[in-house]
């Protein structure tokens, strides 16, 4: 059955032997469509990462600034303009999306220590720790001010619950760290948590925003949940792809945290007690040698742990798609199912 | 004139030869006074801060459950009462106010490293930088859920621009720590942001939640910031006072760490070069040696530092009580103006 899924999904998401840029293409389209509103939510952005305090701009310019793919903000903006919004309300909205997302990168390098964030240096590499968790909690709050001047207490209520379920999601992912005993169930639960609470919510207002009914709403969000979901398991098999180095990515990042994702437990579960030996050492007792790396990268293609991967993000991206498909043709509707390629094809 | 207001002060506050244990005899009545009220807000926080992920609650429960003295709950508690609030919206914004002090507390934590807090090992010395993040995260994502629930966009925009002038006034310490050329505007500027934002805040929606006309609401925010003024004040001297030790709260934490606060903007001023050298060493350089915490006490007490900074604290002490003046006479009152006792006594 999962099988059959995942085949209709590629199906969905369209032919396999497309050009491996189609993804970028996507991107692309769902920019240049809503490119005046993403512009006016970049001025935003910059506007309100503003303070007398000199350091909270420099740092917050360094991630907030620093030429992200803003992928978030557009689809809050091509969710409003597909639900026919035609205000100017979903710009701000845009921009908290965006503050709430910065809030938790800069958060999240607190303990990761990423030495790469979009191939620059991270802010907390830089900056230090604390500097980091407090310009975090200044956007986090410049998010909640944009929102108060909006006005929309369904949008409040829809972002700080979002906000509530990322911090309980990076949690989980804290404490599931180092665990080979770790689920399934709560691997998918963290990255509800850390990724896919975000995407929805980031949708669902598109609609809420547009003031569509219930139904709308629930499908923008079922949209973006199914997009987060397979977004992040894209990128948790990235982190053994070997050709991730292209993305400016630091190779290995999750091996070397010991963070289980599902190439891990798949492997992990498919393997005998040499290799769970292997898998315990390196993540649990995190004591990493030489060429370990390239040898959790032989397991897990060994176990099509990867494709198996991959294959359930296109189950996601399929439900993604299908989540569209009460909404009329048009350009927004075609923009946001490329997005699905775009997530899914990056794994190309 | 600064003279002046100072004796005004403390005539305002009270016989300077009260009891000593006259502030926390204040802390006790307010408490008393709305007793109910803190109990129904306790309960809230303890409900509020469950998650399925256990260790955000156990997190949570060492700073949020470790007695503290609700301060700023209790501030909004009695507020709204002082205005003849008679509802129960009260003690859901009360648990706000905590929530976001405590998330505060987590992060600030991150850098300063202090081993104690309230007597006890710091959450983030027993858990770890991250998950004292994280969970600061969660609470402060659950104070804007409380909020939202409330309904107030009032209430809303008095604290999410509290939260981002507590993490300006934050990042302006940490921009001004070591650095002996900070002037006293921004040491003003520091303690506004991170202490007394959230007091005003806290008195303030007092005001808010019983519908009152915007003088009282701004007469409250005045009660709220000139007491949290003169609270950091306090603090700031205590942390260069002997008898500190008695509060549970580690010596010279502030020295150590090198921030630069009133007592030891006074003692440099009033320092000849050679003390200069001194503070610039341990402060700037952070070159500190046996004996040189003696050493700062024994200058800030030549130079009558600690002696002008309580002063100082008595003046916003005096203006928090002129700011009560407007209302009626009663038993909200009298304990709030109690308060201001308490937190100026504490340094006797």
């Amino acid at each position: 059955m999962r099988a059959a899924a995942a085949a209709a999904a590629s199906a969905a998401i369209g032919p396999q032997d497309a050009p491996a840029s189609r993804g970028e293409d996507a991107l692309a389209a769902l920019t240049a469509l809503v490119r005046a509103d993403l512009e006016a939510c970049n001025r935003l952005i910059v506007e309100r990462m503003q303070s007398p305090v000199a350091l909270i701009p420099q740092l917050a310019a360094h991630i907030v600034a620093a030429g992200g793919k803003r992928l978030r903000p557009l689809l809050t903006l091509a969710a409003a303009r597909m639900c026919g919004y035609r205000g100017e309300r979903h710009v701000a909205l845009a921009a908290c999306v965006e503050f709430i997302h910065t809030a938790t990168l800069l958060h999240d390098d607190v303990v990761d220590e990423s030495a790469l964030r979009r191939g620059q240096a991270s802010a907390n590499a830089l900056f230090g720790n604390k500097p980091s968790v407090l310009v975090g909690d200044f956007l986090f709050a410049r998010a909640f001010q944009l929102m108060v001047a909006d006005g929309s207490l369904r949008v409040l209520a829809i972002l700080s619950e979002a906000a509530a379920t990322i911090a309980q999601g990076e949690v989980l992912q804290l404490v599931t760290q180092n665990d080979t005993a770790t689920t399934e169930a709560q691997y998918l639960e963290v990255i509800e948590g850390k990724t896919a609470a975000l995407f929805a919510a980031a949708t669902e207002i598109g609609a809420v925003v547009a003031d569509r009914p219930a139904a709308e709403a629930e499908a923008l969000r079922a949209y973006g949940r199914n997009l987060g979901m397979a977004f992040q398991l894209v990128d948790d098999a990235l982190d053994y792809a070997a050709e991730q180095a292209a993305l400016g990515k630091t190779v290995g990042d999750d091996f070397r945290e010991g963070k289980i994702t599902l190439p891990v437990l798949l492997a992990f579960a498919r393997g005998g007690e040499e290799e769970r030996a292997f898998w315990r050492r390196a993540l649990e007792e995190r004591e990493q040698r030489e060429g370990d790396l390239a040898h959790a990268q032989a397991l897990i293609e060994r176990h099509g742990a990867l494709r198996d991967t991959l294959a359930r993000a296109r189950e996601y991206g399929a439900a993604a798609l299908a989540a569209l498909e009460g909404f009329a043709d048009g350009a927004e509707r075609r923009a946001l199912a490329g997005i699905v390629r775009f997530c899914v094809d990056r794994a190309r």
